[in-house]
């Protein structure tokens, strides 16, 4: 129900967050006939959502198409009302990757250089932004759009979606996705999937780990939304943190991990919402957070 | 059938190694009434057993936890008589991680700074000492508890124990256990469990690498003794070169790896136990070990 | 079929690639009684097999099987002719590892050293050569043979095939296959299979990373010929390319990876196969590859 509300409501642009009646806001825009605006976010209760909205494209990872992505993840990217962002899509195909149409020598070297540095940006700004990014796929995520899925922290997929990095059947091996997917399953999967293209299964994406979760269809929308909804019930600097540090400590050393980590559990104690949800579990009660990054008073 | 001995007896110190009647010995010091050891530790045929000891608070891991299993992990590490070290919990928690009593803001940032530095230090050891370190788990590892089982070299659970970090939903997030379950799972995994909070089944945490195997309740001491008792039938020196270089090369980059491991290799041959190994296999007999680090007469 | 006349062909040399009739060559060269070689080279349409030829000694990696393996992995492998390799084994053991009759003291330390030294460049050269390596294996697979397998690129195995580091039971650790070995599967799983040599199933192997592919014996030829002709018509400098990359950017931190990755991405579409794929693309028809490293002209 939910879902059959936003796949008709992702037909138009839905920045206006708080619209109440997506369904008629979408006429509205429709019959004016505006161009489609290639991701379209929407917000509430601490829940932002990005869609991927050029489902003609197959969902591209253009130029544009990134701009936009990267746009939408950053927007009041630090304010309190954002906690989780989910990216999924409209149509059968999450996305196809790069727009090869882009990719051709007309552009030249340096449109080139110019799509792979925002590709990289993007990507690595969901790993690096305050909040949780959840990938929410029903469909097929090919090259740059399985590199999407394999840098978003949580990925949840149903159960008939495919991955699968072919670049290397169009002259063009997926070297950047390679850079994501080559850090989130076995070696010998991922170099499976790169020299021979070949798609993986919701099922083997899940036994090696390039998703979190996988799920019947009718329950997509449901068990995303779960997971964003537990995360917007923690602290969101307690939440930020721990985001920071576990990238940050997973490119140490293990001793250097420790100090880093250790140091971060004193911080994290120190903080307001630190010793609220201590005292709230002591106290058998539900905390209640201040979503600030102030100190706690001694 | 030793399981039931085993859950009668670790309610009192059995650290007697050796005592024959531990049912006797727990009533006489039952009877004195003396405060129960926080962790118990038997040995017998180079095997030790750790036991979390306090059920009652859920196998925390206090201070005075980890600061005796520190000392229990590290009591004689270097004798030839310890060969493998089991740690495993009384009660159906095997451990819910940092006593938060412990982590209010009475107790100050610098009696929180050293809960965490021994935490890792306890962490840290057990992948350090020479012995292999096996995790037996029947029930809940949550938090440091988590941590405390991916730590371990080898993880056998039953069916239904579960594993989370949940700090999160108290605003303390799991940065620490972070440091050891994202080195045993892929990242995305470990991101889900830290951000959601929610626990993952024996299975889950199996499929992921979290713990290496899976059995049902009642062939838990059998399988984890078997995996034990196989560790004493090989050579100590051998088993500590190995497991010290498992570290040590792991750090490295592929090539510089190589280089340690092939040195490591040709030392191992120089070993008496090395080569009597070898003779004894060509000789079609088991081998004798010496146990000790000498170097074989050439 | 196909299986069975290749059982039957590699009991004699097959280097002369091109021999139509692989069974009249096999009689002709046995009725002269030569020394069959210890690995077997054939190749043809870019396929090149290399086989482990000697099953009596369980394919042990001698020094001299491992400069048999090295002479045919790197024979013309610049080659336009080479796509692919696929490296197996006859006889019902993949490969037990190293001959440890070359291992005892009286060979010394010199010659272990060569050894060690000699096995692992063949590892890392099967990673750095320019064409894909699959590993085809059907039966037993341990010590430096499970090293082996954990160093192709892909390794295909049947359901019965199993996969172990027994060294320790010999008094010599498997500490250089630790190398390959704990950088494919969780490290749990890797110190279980370490301090206790119990073998692994191929269900489990591909479970925890170690292989990518399980089938039934029947279909092992067949699966593995079908993943290497899908490489035989991808263009070769992009295959190189794609591979080399991968292997570099992995021993990179997240953000070094991507700044690699993104020129490699910019160079590769500079190929004339690059730019060729693509056309061909958007022209809806097959890529025609020059399979040479030239530049297209802009």
């Amino acid at each position: 129900m939910a879902r059959a509300l936003l796949r008709g409501a992702v037909g138009a642009s839905l920045r206006l967050s708080g619209t109440s009646t997506p369904l008629a806001a979408a006429t509205r825009f429709c019959s004016r006939a505006e161009p489609e605006p290639l991701t379209v976010r929407r917000q509430s209760h601490g829940i932002r959502r990005i869609i991927l909205n050029n489902p003609k494209k197959r969902n591209a990872l253009s130029l544009s198409m990134l701009e936009s992505l990267r746009e939408n993840i950053m927007a009041d990217v630090d304010s309190d009302d954002l906690r989780v962002v989910i990216i999924s899509a409209r149509g059968p195909v999450f996305s196809s990757g790069h727009d090869l149409k882009e990719l051709t020598s007309a552009q030249g070297r340096e449109y080139h250089t110019k799509v792979f540095h925002t590709c990289a940006e993007v990507m690595t700004l969901i790993q690096d932004i305050p909040v949780p990014v959840i990938a929410m796929v029903n469909g097929v995520a090919t090259a740059a759009g399985c590199q999407l899925v394999a840098s978003c922290d949580v990925a949840v997929a149903t159960e008939t979606s495919t991955f699968a990095t072919p670049g290397v059947n169009v002259g063009l091996f997926c070297s950047t996705p390679a850079v994501a997917i080559g850090r989130a399953v076995p070696r010998k999967v991922a170099m499976e999937m790169l020299i021979t293209g070949t798609p993986i299964s919701a099922h083997n994406a899940l036994l090696h780990g390039l998703i979190s979760r996988v799920v019947p269809e009718e329950r997509l929308e449901e068990e995303t939304l779960a997971i964003a909804r537990r995360v917007c019930r923690a602290s969101r600097p307690v939440v930020a943190l721990g985001k920071a540090t576990f990238q940050r400590q997973m490119a140490q050393g293990r001793d250097a991990a420790y100090a880093t980590a250790s140091k971060v559990m004193v911080d994290n104690l120190a903080l307001r919402d630190g010793q609220e949800g201590i005292r709230a579990f002591i106290e058998k009660r539900q905390p209640v957070w201040s979503n600030t990054a102030e100190k706690a008073h001694d």
